[in-house]
């Protein structure tokens, strides 16, 4: 459809805020006054606290308080004044007893839907260099270092878990003790029947895959403050993706009423995911308890960031693929490791998550996946762009890819034997696709590279530096139903003059959701953009509620609230022009600030007269608002593709990108440059998980060694080409304006593409990602290529 | 009715706020880096400005701006960035020729029932000494002083017009060129025929009545500051109490769109009808506007806030009353002259309104009322606690007591011949009396007081010191129905564990407004207090809509929004309810934050559990909010009385109050303490007002003589005697939970009952206030006593 500023690519709301430096983040929140608390973090993988000796770090002038395992705050103490004001806990808990979830879902009424709770904000049993076993609260930050070298623990040291294999071989000690075999989950599912189907299949191929752990590396690290208002509440501002998450589990961590916590978030400086986990707020709540609260700020430095908060699972995995001789794939089997690390967070839903999203692309008779997600003793793996879905189809389409090759088939065209297609119903889910250009993805993809003329370019190479296309397919989804409950809203209040304010519960962390919100309102009400203004800022006390930013669910999930709350506003709107000109509010419609005949575009009444009435008629004032909440049960599934083209230099084993192009299928793009700036950033953030970046441990202690910006090996403006993005519009019948969801897809394919084209440059295939210079050296040397 | 929460005196929401000191005010916002505005106040009472120069202002190091009425700054210039930001203007303005009212009231869409638009951001003709002729803008508060030293202003001086008999003489210079004669308005009415009834009457007294300007001397002086936000909205955050209004003459100062203004109040240190003005805040629009929108800082010394914001109108009354001989009143004849200063303000309203409240009272077959309201070169009069009702009830309470002493005629009964009864309809508002408790508010005053014992006792007195009883009664109303719009807007926003949070457009600035809309939600929704979250702070960008606090509005007409919006949670809560139990909605209740059932009071299901069903039902999850708008079409009308015992030293002319009670009609009291402290706050501003307070000019050059705290006499703590507060809680139908207005009311009536206390001890009849030793000896000398 054609629209006035959906699909347009107007500026960001947020724009001038930001390159003025207007934008106020979290710290810029910070009072001069406040508190600062630091954590002290187990030196050890796998340890228990034999004894801890606080009193020299209590003792040193300018520490406020120490808290350990043992002496969390008791709540009902520190927050009351005796005959003033009454405690917030109304039960005696013990916090640190407590345990709880960090995963950012929404919680479940279903107990068995909840997440695992298994955390504890200071632990007595350190589970991976970097736990968090005390912390200080002092008047300044090298007052708090000092006080954290004044700490002294005795430890009892355990066998360090480094990997998969050690958690899981026979006699392993337990992570936790209430695990089973150090397995968090091993929930898969079968659809069909693999064994039957795959000895119909006429050939069977099989294969092994595996990635490696990668961090988010948002620009902004974990910084909040928290303290207690005259209201006897826990008022915390955080730089997170989810506060209505944060509130619930900070409450649940400290055992007092959800309504007792108050959360507030500011801008954010990117998240990734990692925002969406609950990771500093817990601790900085139980700091200023033990404070009396008074102000406490708690920012995590990039070396603690990069271990203390979330990466992404390592995945290792093994299909095994029954293929008919005419490409039509019947059966496959997929079985994973997942790497969880220390704690469940996310560990549980990724896996799944990961095999769920998968199921889309590739419809066959019988379909097996076996996920195992295991603890071990390295930090905690939880969400990430793409949650788990880079990593399966980093398997699976560097699998297809080598089916291909051994069937000597066009790898393009073994994948478009195989492809969904628009009806489909997931025989899981029950979600239908309604809207599918998948197929015109690879096409465009396909011209955009110039793919024909450079593969018979490519054909036959020698030489050190050689050159090879390669290209990868995904699917995705758009939010989380039916998982799990998709509940958005927004509120719209209008002025005078015909301007909104527009106060949304989904949060805008750097990915320019408030701008497509706002286009979407401006369309609706024919309003132009600088007449809507987004409160950018969450408040869990007025924000209509909505679970957050994370599972490429805004765009499409919350604008379905935004939607709403518009159409329910132009509805007034015209109900107040109808009793003004007699005319029924049917023909009506919102065109440029004017009520106009909706068929001839005719102007009747302007906006701002009918919004004037809605304040100050003296009968029937009644502002405009609508304060809506959508409970979406619906789901459209995004494709895409990823057509890369690689020069590899053979002896030094570095991979170059020559040309890289996302296309994708994400239905109605509501801001083409915004959705370009999301491609960008997934494909660069791809290029490193491809190439380059690895977080790295001794496998002997557990000990990270590369948790800094300098020996991580994110990559940089020079490793990055220019990046292609282009569109495929299926506009989806289900989703606001027809969009699909864009935020996480443009990160799947990258990689297997890149490995794709490094397979077809050099015939070396690389089935584990990073494929950074030492191990493309160390491979060419086995196979012999120098 | 019984109620647990309403009637109860619970502590007020923002006790632990205040008494800790973390309630924020305006001032505590304000930043480091902001710069100081600073007002260059004419020293001449009526002058043009003939020249104006101000380079060497402009060139002191530190001043980034001086603005005159000749450039106050061009709003496309200042606050675009070409090609990046679009002006906030989008016509040609010249903000130095437009005119607006900075009256606080609702804008109404009659034309003919807008306010006089008199005034300019900065005017060439100054028409009172402190009238605004230039501005600075400067780093510091110092430079910007030094700076407005170096303005060079050139006057040609009028002749200072510094009374209303000056005024109004033949062939007085205009004060504003389009005014008649220098009168603002003469809006009058008459209810039956003032001269044929009089005819009838068996007697007819006369007497004239005169008050003085005072000031209402809130703790917080005025103070704002203001910024151009990145969305290219002028951001004023300011110490009003009403935000909505403020934003609306802001704009209409500057000639923008309304929507382009933000107000955000914090917590207010009072206002008494001052803050019902907008006083300050467009010229610190202007400020930030002249200096690219960066954040400019406005507050008013103790000085300036005494002469340049608003001060009580001074009246002077002619009354005429015919009277049968068994003390019937059959016809009054009131003319006023009311001095407003040098602009409208509220002017033209508040003689009007005095008319309009004092009908209530004693209704007789005929009235007339001829008020004059002058403009004279004095400062400007506004908006004060009362509105009119202490001059005219100081001057009709006195009138009746002289002529019960001319009739010999005891002076309470006197009155209790005249007064209301329930069932009256006021012939010109049509406001029906639903409840009267008037009576019985005498009978309670004449017991506390022990009024015969003392009357009998002092019946004959000589010496040095004498004592003398006094009363007085008053009606009021509740709120401005049906002179304007009664719009009011509440939103509560239910968490999961069942505490909500309650949104206001209200403004508490003081009076305990929150506190008793909080009992309101509790007592609704049954839950306790601190379950009960008041967002004290209004936005102008996501607050319910209201008017403000003003008229005595808040309890009754925002309480019955507060109602509303409870009232529709708990449906919410109810049906919720009922789909998780099947019984029926209207046979359940809400009671100790459980659904219980209506009659038995048994309890059904958690308020907690209802409260997660509403988040997380998969199918049916609707989080319970609700943002409602109320349109108040009713008026209820409050009684009350003064009983006053003093003791006057005939040598020294000092009046001492013995004891003082107020008694009051105001419906149902929903927190007797608050209710009481109101009633303690309205009566020492009426001691004041009978004893001490006087603004005091020359009457040559109208300067101000004791504008500061040291000359001005507002009473001390040591000239208040204990204060008692008694309650006659008659319910009104109309009001929410029986509440009428209880804000104002306890100013209106101290002073004619201290008056007619010392006529009552000394036989002298003051008929002038403020009856301060001065005065009283004088008056004393004149009249023999001594």
């Amino acid at each position: 459809m054609a629209y006035t500023v959906v699909g347009k690519s107007v500026r960001r709301v947020d724009a001038i805020a930001k390159v003025t430096g207007k934008a106020k983040y979290t710290d810029d929140f910070s009072e001069r006054n406040m508190l600062v608390g630091k954590i002290l973090h187990s030196p050890y993988a796998h340890a228990i606290v034999k004894s801890i000796d606080v009193s020299k770090a209590k003792a040193l002038p300018g520490v406020e308080a120490v808290l350990t395992y043992k002496d969390l705050p008791d709540i009902r103490y520190a927050t009351a004044l005796p005959g003033v004001i009454e405690a917030i806990a109304t039960d005696d808990v013990d916090v640190a007893e407590l345990k709880y979830g960090t995963a950012g879902h929404p919680f479940s009424l279903d107990e068995s839907h909840r997440d695992k709770e298994d955390r504890r904000i200071l632990t007595q049993k350190a589970r991976f260099v970097g736990d968090n076993i005390a912390a200080v609260v002092a008047t300044d930050a090298l007052i708090a270092a000092k006080a954290l070298k004044l700490i002294e623990v005795e430890y009892e040291l355990l066998e360090p878990l480094t990997s998969p294999e050690a958690a899981l071989k026979e006699g392993a000690p337990l992570i936790h003790d209430d695990s089973e075999r150090n397995i968090l989950s091993s929930n898969g599912y079968e659809i069909g029947n693999f064994e039957e189907a795959v000895k119909e299949a006429d050939r069977v191929f099989e294969g092994e895959y595996e990635t490696s752990i990668v961090q988010h590396c948002h620009m902004e690290n974990q910084v909040s403050h928290a303290y207690v208002d005259s209201d006897r509440r826990i008022v915390i501002m955080s730089s997170t993706q989810i506060p209505h998450i944060v509130r619930r589990i900070v409450a649940q961590s400290l055992g007092i009423s959800w309504g007792r916590v108050r959360v507030i978030k500011p801008y954010v400086g990117g998240g990734f995911g990692n925002k969406q986990d609950v990771c500093i707020e817990p601790l900085n709540a139980a700091m200023t308890l033990a404070v009396g609260g008074r102000p406490v700020r708690l920012e995590l430095s990039r070396e603690e960031a990069m271990i203390d908060t979330r990466t992404r699972h390592a995945f290792k995995f093994k299909i095994k693929t029954g293929i008919n001789n005419d490409g039509k794939m019947v059966a496959i089997h997929i079985s994973a490791i997942s790497n969880t690390g220390a704690y469940a967070s996310h560990g549980h839903s990724i896996a799944g998550s990961a095999g769920g999203k998968f199921r889309y692309l590739y419809p066959t008779k019988a379909l097996k996946y076996d996920p195992i997600t295991v603890y071990t003793n390295l930090p905690v793996a939880g969400a990430m762009r793409g949650y788990g879905t880079p990593q399966i189809f980093f398997a699976f389409e560097s699998h297809i890819e080598d089916i291909a090759k051994k069937l000597n088939m066009d790898p393009v065209e073994l994948r478009k034997k195989n492809l969904v297609e628009v009806g489909y119903v997931d025989p899981a889910s029950k979600n239908k696709i309604m809207s599918c250009g998948i197929r015109e993805c690879i096409e465009k993809g396909k011209e955009l590279i110039n793919w024909d003329v450079k593969k018979s370019l490519y054909k036959e190479q020698s030489g050190d530096k050689r050159r090879g296309l390669g290209m990868a397919c995904f699917s995705y989804a758009s939010g989380t139903y039916p998982v799990a409950l998709e509940l958005a809203g927004a509120r719209i209040v209008m002025n005078q003059d015909g301007s909104v304010q527009l106060q949304l519960g989904a949060t805008e962390i750097g990915q320019g959701s408030d701008t497509v919100f706002a286009q979407m309102v401006s369309e609706i009400l024919g309003i132009p953009m600088y007449m809507v203004h987004v409160i950018s800022t969450q408040d869990t006390d007025i924000t209509p509620f909505d679970t957050g930013s994370y599972a490429s669910r805004q765009t499409y999930v919350s604008g379905m609230a935004v939607e709403k709350a518009a159409l329910e506003v132009k509805k007034k709107v015209l109900e107040v022009a109808h009793k003004l000109t007699d005319l029924p509010a049917h023909v009506l419609d919102l065109r440029d600030q004017y009520v106009v005949m909706k068929e001839s575009g005719e102007q009747v009444i302007a906006l701002e007269i009918v919004a004037m009435q809605s304040f100050y008629d003296r009968v029937n004032a009644q502002p405009i608002t609508s304060d809506v909440s959508n409970n979406a049960r619906i789901n459209a599934i995004p494709f895409g593709v990823t057509f890369a083209e690689v020069e590899v230099d053979i002896k030094t084993g570095k991979i170059k990108i020559i040309e890289i192009y996302n296309v994708h299928d994400s239905g109605k793009i509501v801001n083409p440059l915004l959705a370009e700036g999301q491609v960008h950033g997934g494909v660069s953030m791809g290029i490193g998980y491809a190439l380059s970046e690895q977080l790295l441990f001794d496998e002997a202690t557990g000990k990270p060694l590369n948790n800094n910006l300098l020996d991580y090996k994110l990559p940089t403006i020079m490793d990055t080409p220019d990046i292609g993005a282009a569109f495929v519009e299926k506009e989806d019948p289900t989703g606001p304006f027809g969009v699909k969801s864009l935020g996480e897809p443009p990160i799947v394919s990258p990689a297997p593409a890149i490995r794709n084209a490094v397979l077809d440059a050099t015939n070396v295939a690389f089935n584990r990602i990073p494929m950074n210079p030492q191990r493309v050296f160390e491979k060419f040397k086995e196979t012999g290529l120098i």
